[in-house]
């Protein structure tokens, strides 16, 4: 059923293709193997489950953000977690952003490989074998900075860095919210300190990443927790300064604090994810000025069909916990048409339960869900597909899927 | 810290390797990504978090259902959505399977390209182009079967079928759990008797798949409750012989049910998948004689480092919500050392809460967890690492990872 855009698109000229040549599910498959989507196919063409990204949101998403940091005098280093794409990580360096963080030493590869500079590396690095794989990545990548909380761990790098006759530079990886860390103040000056003694390693200052606020609901509720946080590590880099130790960076922030953290003084880079794409998590949070978090738009969706409608009001579609991480207490949601909720039905199905008008959808029907956490999500899929209205415009790899190591 | 057992190995002059020559890395990476790690390379060498297989209890597992099934005279057509592994979906055929499941076209596709036979798909094929991919696998392997429970769709499979001028296998979906499938008796007998009259397709018989009946808790529970889904498939298979439609196949059955099914007169073969592996969830639906479900081995883990310890009663390892499936409401288990308490700390991190002996735990140790739910963790890699004992004796692609479509 073509809708009012796609229809004007057809009758306006837009690609013909949309609406001329139709492609077997053979050809199909091979366009998107390759990447050759472009006025080939549009969005009915898609296997489903997929992932979809609405091109004109995650733009605007993008411009907005870099456009804050810019104007706040703030570097942006958005964490790849949230998409493990190469290409995306290309546009937001076009787009102002002096890097590219990652979670581990594999994503950090995957990125390295696909050519981006700026890494930062958010998880100390621990373990012979790791060592070895960032002291070979320092040496392509230079610019990369790996986190450090613990003394052992700065001297294995150390060691490893010497005997390879690499520098690493090395940030303190602060304890401000609820995973890695070393306590702020006198335990973080001590492993500056530790780590200005060893030859082979360089500070390059602080990351300080308060997870734990970044989801806090209700904004006023979320700058206390933030600033309780941050304001700690903003207290610690002026101690290192006051001990003479050059701290010229203090990374953190999230997507959820983006607005609040650059009031805090002494955060030099923010590095939030999800702001690309945003998720019903994200929308929760409620922000300036309501219940809703609509500061970015919702440009990551899953595309599904329903495959059996045993009931008026009930239909199976074809994506299940393999099509949508289940770590929120809350489901995918079909913003596009009212009356369906959605519950996991196992690995690969989702049952939707039909009210109204939605009691109509058939067999065969196409529905998209808003993801309840993006991230994880992202991380079950190879590719991901671009959409500029309903025709794909662009395809591509998630290169750092499963890179987790 | 050597195991005896592979104190045992060394000292018995077992491959030496193991305690010879150490290789760098990269060198292991190169190992894993050609999968020529044989005698080379053991448990202390692979990257985590990384999915480890104990061959042992893998291979007890598999004698003993196939042995099991053997016994009753059921045929064995084991799940591929648990593993997704051609090698896997190969040693169960050599095992005595008569084939593999595939819950979607494109994992079909997979383990056909892996030289998979005897697929049988479990998921209904809906939409133009999937049901130009399913004629495509038919033509390739003739003995493919497809699950059907509308009659739009099997007209839909007939007309794609003959424009090939090929043949389908269907059997039809019965609707005895929660998800897919046509309502057993009439309904089903009205569509047997569609896919009879339509001549591109020919009718395979049944499929009753009881998904809510597997992980009832408590064995006279879930013998209730297989029983009363599958007898009503055993009654529409008779319904159809009485009617003159021969009905060869009726395939259902889990790991949860795999003794309970057997009983029932009718069932020609089961189809189960999580037996192979067994996870944190099936151990806890109780057994013949106990609480804990031991006729199969946990022969699955995810083995982890500790990157962090904020507190001596705390550590942080590197496997979160993208190295385990979030859709159980309990964690995983590290049933080696006691005291160790696991709980997700957001996409990259699991915090462990240490107690006695525990509290020891330093930065670098590795740990071992069993999975809460294993098909849709296993779908989180492209590996899994196969253990005799610590010595790693081989490494398996997971083919069909992220095929959910």
């Amino acid at each position: 059923m073509p809708t009012r855009r796609s229809f004007l698109a057809g009758a306006l000229g837009a690609p013909a293709v949309l609406h001329g040549r139709r492609y077997t599910a053979a050809e199909i498959q091979r366009l998107i193997e390759r990447g050759h989507v472009r006025g080939k196919i549009s969005k009915d063409d898609l296997p489903t489950p997929a992932l979809l990204l609405d091109l004109d949101a995650f733009e605007a998403n993008v411009r907005r953000m870099a456009e804050h940091l810019r104007r706040h005098g703030l570097a942006f280093r958005p964490h790849g977690k949230t998409h493990k794409c190469g290409e995306i990580a290309r546009r937001l360096i076009r787009a102002g952003a002096v890097g590219c963080c990652a979670a581990k030493i594999s994503e950090a590869e995957a990125f390295a490989r696909d050519g981006i500079r700026g890494l930062l590396i958010t998880t100390p690095v621990v373990g012979r074998h790791k060592i070895e794989r960032a002291v070979a990545l320092a040496r392509r990548c230079p610019d990369t900075i790996f986190c450090v909380d613990h003394p052992q761990n700065a001297r294995d790098l150390d060691a490893a860095a010497g005997a390879a006759r690499v520098r690493l530079n090395v940030a303190v990886d602060l304890y401000v919210g609820r995973r890695t860390g070393v306590m702020p103040g006198e335990p973080a000056l001590k492993l500056a300190e530790l780590i200005m003694s060893l030859r082979n390693l360089r500070l390059a200052g602080i990351q300080a990443y308060a997870g734990h606020a970044s989801h806090v609901v209700g904004f006023e509720k979320r700058r206390e927790a933030s600033r309780a946080a941050m304001e700690q590590a903003a207290a610690t880099r002026q101690l290192f300064e006051s001990k003479g130790i050059p701290c010229p960076l203090l990374s953190g922030g999230s997507t959820g604090t983006y607005n609040i953290d650059v009031e805090i003084p002494g955060i030099t880079e923010l590095q939030p994810g999800s702001f690309i794409f945003m998720d019903v998590d994200y929308n929760r949070i409620g922000g300036r000025d309501g219940d809703f978090y609509g500061d970015f738009k919702n440009s990551l969706t899953v595309l599904t069909t329903v495959i059996s409608k045993p009931a008026a009001d009930t239909a199976i579609v074809d994506a299940g916990l393999k099509a949508f991480s289940t770590d929120k207490p809350f489901p995918p949601e079909c913003r596009a048409r009212p009356g369906i909720t959605y519950s996991f039905a196992g690995d690969e199905h989702g049952r939707l339960s039909l009210a109204g008008e939605a009691r109509s959808i058939e067999l065969g029907d196409r529905l998209e869900f808003v993801i309840p956490h993006c991230d994880p999500t992202v991380n079950l899929y190879d590719r991901i597909y671009c959409l500029r209205g309903e025709a794909v415009e662009d395809c591509w790899r998630i290169t750092a899927r499963g890179m987790s190591q």
